[in-house]
């Protein structure tokens, strides 16, 4: 078991479109249980499970297996609860810490956000001027959340 | 993905417990939500997760792939819906197929089921003295309805 700790932020400019590529990536839960989520995701042309325990604070248990690429989008078209994700990711290496910005496509088109994954809870890091108020708290920006109370019906 | 064909039957004497060696299994669900069962088992001393499709007449997609053993009891452990299942499974050859008689312990005690797959719903095959009535289409007798509803509730 892997343990994350992430914090979650929106963005108040378009100054990281410049930063990196971005890669599309498609996602959906064969559970969205917040003690036992169960994603799928197909991140350019790998695929994974990943089964994620209820967050304590801001950390949660991960663990992460490859899926074969075939298997996975049979789960998404067939299986996973729907809508399914679309996002694209962009990582950008700031200050010694990699920044993920994911800019949802569909039903949550508009929603941009961007994530550091650190090493303790008390971690200090450096934020990019293009990063904007900490949402790490707010439910509603759970991807898992995302799928029942899309950004588009905020 | 592999189609899974089953018949379910109670059985109607211990005749049975002479013909095969008993193998622990325990095995709880990340979802048992019947659209997209995804289920962790420690078979002996290997373990499995397996993803279900919801069943259309006897057959269900299902894709099956090993898990480390340690992940598996962490999952049976801290992660799955309470109480997991625990039986024993003794596989038994008869007659050119393969029949699996699982006796539930815990609080499913008391309930003993023997499954054959078949390759095609119209396949013909004979059944054992101690093979008693069908329940296939019974969803009391489904493993992940057992964990809400146990036997020993009925």
């Amino acid at each position: 078991m892997g343990v994350e700790i992430e914090h979650k932020f929106l963005v108040k400019s378009d100054a990281w479109k410049a930063l990196g590529e971005p890669v599309l990536i498609r996602q959906g839960y064969l559970s969205s249980h917040p003690e036992r989520v169960v994603r799928v995701r197909i991140y350019g042309d790998e695929a994974f499970m990943t089964i994620k325990s209820k967050a304590v604070g801001m950390s949660r248990g991960e663990w992460e297996y490859p899926l074969p690429l075939d298997d996975a989008r049979e789960f998404l078209d067939r299986l996973c609860e729907q809508p399914i994700i679309e996002k694209t990711r962009t990582r950008i290496e700031h200050a010694g810490f990699t920044w993920e910005v994911d800019e949802f496509l569909g039903v949550n088109a508009g929603l941009v956000v961007a994530e550091i994954e650190v090493p303790a809870e008390d971690q200090a890091f450096d934020k990019p001027d293009w990063v904007g108020e900490e949402v790490t708290d707010d439910p509603r920006y759970l991807n898992s959340n995302l799928i029942s109370r899309p950004f588009s019906s905020w």
